[in-house]
């Protein structure tokens, strides 16, 4: 199962906090992005391919719960690990504090694949994902 | 229940339309915010009311299902509405298409009170809030 | 000169607020596109018939010099004025407190239009331009 | 001087990208306030250095010169590089596309500053700047 994570370090940038000197919760589906998108181009599946393989990928659906405030330019391990891949892309996220491992933030976001000729939407997602992440559902 | 409801036009800027022409979905967190803050403020408990109330209101969990993608300069609705006061304040959100009424995105925040000076987590919601909102839980 | 002039009102969001609590410098950029945008809009050269008619108009230079810091939630009045159409569209900015009326930021953008099929760079602005100004270089 | 200077890699986010596939100009301030963060920090005077010395640093003047633009998951060097440091702190910037070294964008930005307890400006850039940096003016 080990392909399907990536562990990323991010940095709360400074446009990034808050008057109350915390990042802004919003700014968590960014580091959710950052940390799926290297993963995903890891596994040879990024924008690029995921276009060239004739489907989009839309988030349907995002969740995430804040347990403790991040702080300026203190790292934080960003983890996207895929969990699900038969009718949808679904991806968990948690986020640490990279120095003590508490975690600050959980979610997830779910993707459904869009024939990006046609616009249907599949409801199993296609073989070239499954080929991408070298599971067979 | 009128007076716990905002409705606020909100028309999608070109530098949150992303490559496939649609609004990318982590702005819906800003849309949300700002239809919230409109209503918190004309209840007369905005950020600054919030802080001279002496309690903090961070997000501790969001959450957005997104139906139909929005385009560039589409006006939209977005709509606010208080649906939980007692122990936490939870606000549910619609966004339409200003034009035809569908709804594009439907979601949700729930903020607890945290005293500023203790940082203490309130179970339950300060008197403030309840005064503000016009309610009696 | 009145048509080609737009001031917008624009409330400061919290997620656009500093730890210093004031607006971070990058988003004035923002709510210049935004005055842009309506400006251009109402002259009927929006992004959709900047599309139509062709053309692509790149910002290639920009500039803001920062004299006072906004606050959150405290209204600015943006003004954007067409001051350049013949060779390249020149606009220029000043942010105003609308309380006081002082001045907080002044700027200013150079777009160029490109021909959207080749990819060449425009040295005089196309006449698409002067009929939606309503001027004659 | 080389101790004056940076270069940060930075990967143009999918959230980063505007409708015409390239990224939204605005965003470079990010770029650059990204990699000058990096350099002050390796100077032992980052954000929260220059707070604990009494002195904030605010924007007072930005400039961008947009050349080439820079397209989705393209990897990006930016360089910034202090230039002026007496009176106030000039640092300038190139982001360049990794692969073909290509200028993509210049510019710079200009701050001062101000006596954190009464808000003064300092017209003589403060000692504690020019001992992080080595300097001597």
């Amino acid at each position: 199962m080990s392909g399907l994570v990536l562990e990323l370090e991010v940095v709360p940038a400074f446009y990034e906090v808050d008057p109350l000197a915390v990042v802004w919760h919003g700014h968590y589906v960014k580091y959710f992005e950052r940390a799926r998108t290297v993963l995903m181009t890891r596994l040879g599946y990024g924008y690029l391919e995921m276009r060239d393989s004739g489907y989009l990928w839309p988030v349907v659906d995002l969740h995430i719960k804040f347990v403790k405030p991040a702080v300026l330019q203190e790292p934080l391990q960003v983890r996207a690990e895929i969990v699900e891949y038969e009718h949808r892309l679904r991806v968990k996220y948690a986020v640490r504090r990279t120095r003590t491992g508490e975690v600050l933030t959980r979610g997830h976001t779910v993707q459904v694949a869009v024939d990006a000729r046609t616009g249907e939407l599949q409801y199993v997602c296609p073989k070239v994902l499954w080929e991408k992440l070298g599971v067979s559902p």
